[in-house]
């Protein structure tokens, strides 16, 4: 039906795609690892343990007894699956309580849960955002913020990242009239920094605009687990926050925080929500236990950012460079791309998993991340690992000067 | 910081949304109803059991004992969650082996699987289409499609629903060199009637068109379970596939199946994958579960649907109107939105759950759907309850005018 050079042929686009596959004939490819297994901080990969410094799982909360009884209850008595969505006849009084819980951890009236954290923020931009409005972005913020906008249709502007002064110089730029929403991340999930939040709720007050927070990061990790709102004392200055289950949370799934109306109004526009299964029951009551769990024993938060700074220094103290980090993530910059995997095969090799960053995701790097069930036999291993890298003292001043998707 | 009236401000919007509060006011909102458990075919609202007749767990899988006992084991041996995308540290062995038998069963070289059927339309879709290219969408298309569609920012043409003439015009219409994809549903979830895919694979290899095919519904239903491009032998012109786990395999996920290239191309392209975390190891383990059923068990997809000619024939007999339907999704017209509502909330007080639909997500009906668990003696119970609603008889003919979501 279509040769090769067809321009008709959407599917001639293939051939011309070969970044991955020359990264496979390189042995280099350190995509879709696949894992046969998990236990504590650590991972099974063709049959050795790994110890796992690439989680999101910053509390340790997915091999916890209590999540996983929650879990098997709720699958005997909702089933495997809700197989419809919220909307029509995926809703369970699961739901309803996780959303009540969350709501008030967060500090907020009401909050919206949704199937995942991608389709979360998906929701709230798309659901929230039309194309006359502008939608003002921190040029690292996450790739489901940038496609909930895209999907909106929004016009989009991007300001400098986590820096006051640019966002005030591009709100200053739009039109008088025009309805405008922030959209931040609280923890930035390649450096680790933290959102200056007190300048930005500044500028945010000065400008007219509305505020939303990404804290897939901060969740579980600031403030007790409250977040990078609470963490500033700022939560009534923040317009949205959403948030995913996917990393402190020991779940698939994510939500949206806000006032009533807002919310009311989410729940019968976000698309994402309307035209997608529910949370699965399972899901569901492992993301509730762990948000209890974490309510009840709030020291978790610390420990999981004590282990990281007990890196943190062990890094420094060896001439590694970390960047701007101050919590849980700690990039590790790598002169460069082929260095970036050459690193990352030996650290496979001496038994520590961590994930590898390229262009133009953001400058090369080795983003590694802690969790409070890393025992400190385990840290000071990975530190003695990494610190035996001779590039990765070299490139000690590297981060910091990402290049994100945009 | 703002007025009710500010322009500049966002929520502004929220005070002119009444709809929903409306019917709230007026007792009759039919969304969200939140359930407090499931059993076979019926589900616990309010201390009382109803016959689900809302579901889309064709096969009843959600509630099988081998369905729970993969996800039990999965949890225990991989954790809650995976808190990472499958591109990084959330892919497992389990995810793998649910592309490989999930491709073979619908005949295609390769899958990749996705953590909702929702991010498994917007990743293929955004993932292969570009702002130059085309996409040719049947007007009843699924929401997901939709969006997808819209995430790429593709130029999109809508065709009249399964009207391969409509479809035939619009590609002529098509600049010559521009690359096109049609976007059709397999079985369509507002009317059940099947894609008449002979006619349009006929239409696309004339016009040099690549077609995807959602297949939600079609998946477990037809061809014994196969889909609906195995149902008319047509597996290979149609070059990509879609299809969702939270509907016939008992869990939430999603997958696109094609050639190796095109999987390959969409690993590394796909936004919705690349940035979202994976599906659960209990949801993999559970849609893996209830595909090796289904596949040991195709009687299942027979015997959905002679459930559902059985109440076909019992409304039929009553003069009670289902449209274009051959498949378990039925529905049934009612004259008005009010009507609707208020025969949908007499049917919940006669003990029988059934989806609203209002304008302009489609003309007003009761969406009802079957399962393959359903007992004869529920069903004749869900006929004699329709029966005895004299609008539905009146309505008979008012099914296949659907408008849908654009």
């Amino acid at each position: 039906m279509f040769n090769a050079s067809d321009s008709r042929d959407l599917f001639s686009r293939f051939a011309g795609y070969t970044a991955a596959s020359d990264l496979m004939k390189a042995g280099l490819y350190p995509y879709f690892l696949p894992l046969a297994g998990q236990e504590g901080a650590t991972v099974r990969r063709s049959g050795r343990d790994l110890i796992m410094c690439g989680s999101n799982n910053y509390l340790g909360l997915t091999a916890d007894p209590r999540v996983h009884a929650a879990a098997r209850a709720a699958l005997d008595r909702y089933g495997s699956s809700s197989t419809g969505s919220r909307f029509l006849n995926g809703n369970t009084d699961l739901h309803e309580e996780l959303e009540a819980e969350l709501a008030d951890f967060l500090g907020k009236p009401a909050a919206l849960v949704l199937s995942t954290g991608y389709q979360a923020n998906l929701g709230a931009l798309a659901g929230l955002l039309t194309p006359r409005d502008y939608a003002v972005v921190d040029r690292d913020a996450h790739a489901s913020l940038v496609d909930g906008c895209r999907l909106s249709g929004a016009k989009v502007r991007r300001f400098a990242h986590n820096d006051a002064e640019s966002l005030r110089r591009t709100l200053e730029q739009l039109p008088d009239d025009a309805a405008r929403l922030v959209i931040v991340d609280g923890v930035y999930s390649m450096e680790g920094d933290i959102c200056d939040l007190p300048a930005v709720t500044a500028v945010c007050a000065q400008y007219g605009a509305r505020l939303l927070v990404d804290d897939a990061h901060g969740l579980g990790v600031l403030a007790g687990g409250r977040g990078t709102a609470a963490h500033f004392g700022l939560t009534d200055q923040v317009d949205l926050i959403t948030v995913t289950f996917s990393k402190s949370l020991a779940s698939l799934g994510g939500a949206v925080a806000g006032s009533e109306e807002a919310i009311h109004y989410l729940k019968h526009k976000a698309r994402s929500l309307m035209f997608s299964a529910s949370m699965t029951p399972a899901s569901t009551a492992a993301a509730l236990t762990a948000l209890r769990i974490l309510r009840a024993e709030p020291h978790l938060a610390h420990e999981v950012r004590a282990k990281a700074d007990r890196v943190r220094r062990g890094l420094a103290e060896a001439g590694v460079g970390t960047g701007e980090s101050s919590t849980p993530i700690i990039p590790v910059p790598v002169p460069d791309a082929v260095g970036t995997l050459a690193v990352w095969e030996r650290l496979i090799r001496a038994g520590v998993y961590v994930n590898p960053v390229l262009p133009p995701a953001a400058s090369p790097r080795l983003r590694t991340s802690y969790m409070a069930t890393h025992t400190d036999d385990q840290l000071d291993r990975v530190v003695e690992v990494l610190a035996a890298e001779p590039e990765l003292r070299l490139a000690a001043d590297h981060v910091g000067t990402s290049v994100r998707v945009a």
